[in-house]
């Protein structure tokens, strides 16, 4: 680990940041700057100023993604601030470019209110052809992500909806191993946060129309202090929002309490929180998606030891790596190939389905796809385009 | 003409815009990942959230700059919007990559109000080195530019002071061929915009500190009902500010009352104004900066033909091209390695002594260097650089 710090504080100091721009025209005579730009240029904006959508295809907004932060959620860093999250940004923007080619634009923003993050991301719009939301601490991130889905392009909470549509690729393939049908399944998830709330309300189908989607039997979600649950009385307004979609059978306890006839245990908490003692509480065949990073809630080998069948993490060391690069280059790639105003419920669900048939030979240590398989984010790009078109959220041309 | 606007429309739709971003560093394998992403960009952010500073060093900020415009006066296009000034935005960003290395950021932007603006781009500051303001209609351009001046970043109006400083630089080169003493100089600038207002202020040492400046004898601006003077009724707040600096002798009257006696017409308004009888108004051997595009204010052959010594325009094929991308590559790169929290008047100065020492055999058609030319961004950038050093607007490290 530390010596990916060492190498990482070096390079970065070397170069001066990961990120960089580059031009697509040469720009070697007068003839090359009149059309780049004056006076040739005026003829592309007098197009766009005619039709506004042709800018997805005169200029970079058709393949351009904005990367937002305020840095109040850095990694596992907590609010250290917009500077200090830009390098995370910038690695985000390389890896859409790496598996997608979307140029990705790092944004890191110091703002004090919801309403000014609001604003802000409202002002920059005409420039992207959609908008990440990265590393905003919850609930704040639901109300901002909320407040911006009418703005004409996709926001998408990578936080949020890029683990929780990995997660549900990984547990569709799990149950092909493990025998289990996915609408029995009973899941606990452990952490309330951002990702928690996201894959609770994935795995229910929240928001989704019916028919598209098929929920869990039941989802528990706990916090620090336990089963969210109606008889708590220390519930705030986002975990008061949980109950409607989960609880379904008025549980109470701790976590220990909730792994009891669970099929599923889904940890975005922190590591070494469960013994192979806690895993035997569990129903037969478990599958365990501990994704702390570091440290996970349980190591991989004594999750199996105790039973478990399918084990994934958060870790690259360990198979079935539920890595989010699997998810948001393919779906902003199929969204501004439908030049999307929005990702719907649909479209989540219809990436989740195509990560999970883009892995080749599912095992125990293989429900998802290896996170550098340059071959997925076309697939899952593929898959959300297509839904796009079918939900109607393609802005014409 | 038309022949570029056609390149230029098919180009841009061939290559879906000009600008794209590209990584630094290599992603072909996890340590790859590791090291450009999780784990290893926590020691860059913690290091970051100790000292805000090194975010110069450590990322994409010290070496970007974004290009902020809202399309309210783009080219001579008018208020086209954010979406159709897009085009323009990324030739300023690929200009800024060409002929200074840096990274720019084209950002246009959707806002209603001045505060919309001024907002937006406080909350976007931690992203970047510096702004430069692009097409934005005056007067709101003077207001957005002055309420971000203390943001910590220098935020530069390039249509007004990028021109300014070009224009200066040709006047001191003009001045060297014509024998013409500068504080002696009476100038008529022809438009009250942006640019023609900004060239009056840098003219007239406005701002500026007396002994690094010296100003010309006087600026007569005319706007499209005559000389700007304390007797007239129609004035705005901005050309109210104007009188401030300029017509030091009260004259009244339309251009060619203006012309009388000057000894420089700068021209920031519209094609075909002037003939040969304007410029034997003059004085002797009269300088002629007419930059209104694509058609000048005068054509070069007939001013000369009427006296005139010096003659400059926009364009690319006539002598003495007046052209921002001689100033603003050098000045932000100049301001950037400077780790500067604004540009100050001084700096503007620096940058136009050393455009017009970067001529090297200074000639009537030969006042300004090439926009070609490569080595002119480095010069300009070293004595802005000096310059913010001495003005102790350097950012410590």
């Amino acid at each position: 680990m530390s010596e990916f710090f060492k190498k990482s504080l070096d390079i970065h100091k070397y170069l001066r940041g990961k990120w960089g721009i580059k031009s697509k025209v040469p720009l070697q005579n007068r003839d090359d700057l009149s059309v780049a730009y004056t006076p040739g240029v005026a003829a592309v904006s007098n197009h766009i100023a005619k039709d506004k959508n042709s800018s997805y295809l005169y200029t970079m907004k058709g393949n351009s993604v904005a990367i937002v932060s305020d840095g109040s959620a850095v990694l596992g860093l907590g609010d250290i601030g917009p500077e200090a999250a830009l390098p995370v940004m910038e690695g985000k923007a390389i890896l859409f470019k790496e598996f997608a080619d979307i140029d990705g634009v790092p944004l890191v923003i110091d703002a004090e209110s919801v309403e000014e993050i609001v604003t802000t991301v409202k002002a920059i719009a005409p420039t992207f052809g959609g908008i990440n939301l990265e590393d905003i601490a919850a609930p704040k991130c639901f109300e901002i992500e909320e407040a911006l889905q009418d703005i004409g392009i996709p926001v998408f909470h990578d936080d949020q909806h890029g683990t929780a549509i990995v997660l549900l690729a990984a547990l569709i393939n799990a149950c092909k191993v493990t025998g289990k049908n996915i609408q029995e399944l009973k899941v606990v998830i452990n952490g309330a946060g951002a990702a928690g709330t996201a894959i609770a309300k994935l795995l229910r189908c929240v928001g989704h129309d019916e028919a598209a989607c098929i929920p869990v039997a039941d989802v528990l979600v706990c916090d620090s202090k336990g089963i969210i649950s109606s008889d708590r009385d220390n519930l705030n307004h986002e975990k008061k929002k949980v109950l409607a979609y989960t609880n379904r059978h008025s549980r109470n306890g701790d976590l220990k309490d909730a792994l009891r006839d669970a099929d599923v245990f889904i940890g975005v908490s922190k590591g070494n929180l469960l013994n192979g003692d806690d895993i035997k509480l569990m129903n037969k065949d478990p599958i365990i998606l501990a994704m702390a990073n570091p440290i996970p809630e349980i190591m991989p080998d004594e999750a199996k030891a105790a039973g478990a069948s399918v084990v994934g993490t958060g870790r690259s060391d360990f198979p079935n790596q539920v890595n989010n690069v699997l998810a948001f280059p393919g779906i902003f790639r199929g969204a501004l190939e439908a030049r999307a105003t929005r990702i719907t419920e649909a479209m989540k669900i219809a990436a989740a389905n195509a990560l999970a048939e883009a892995v080749n030979h599912i095992s125990a240590d293989h429900v998802l796809p290896d996170p550098l398989n340059r071959n997925v984010a076309q697939k899952v790009a593929e898959a959300v385009r297509e839904q796009a078109i079918k939900d109607n959220v393609q802005r014409p041309l």
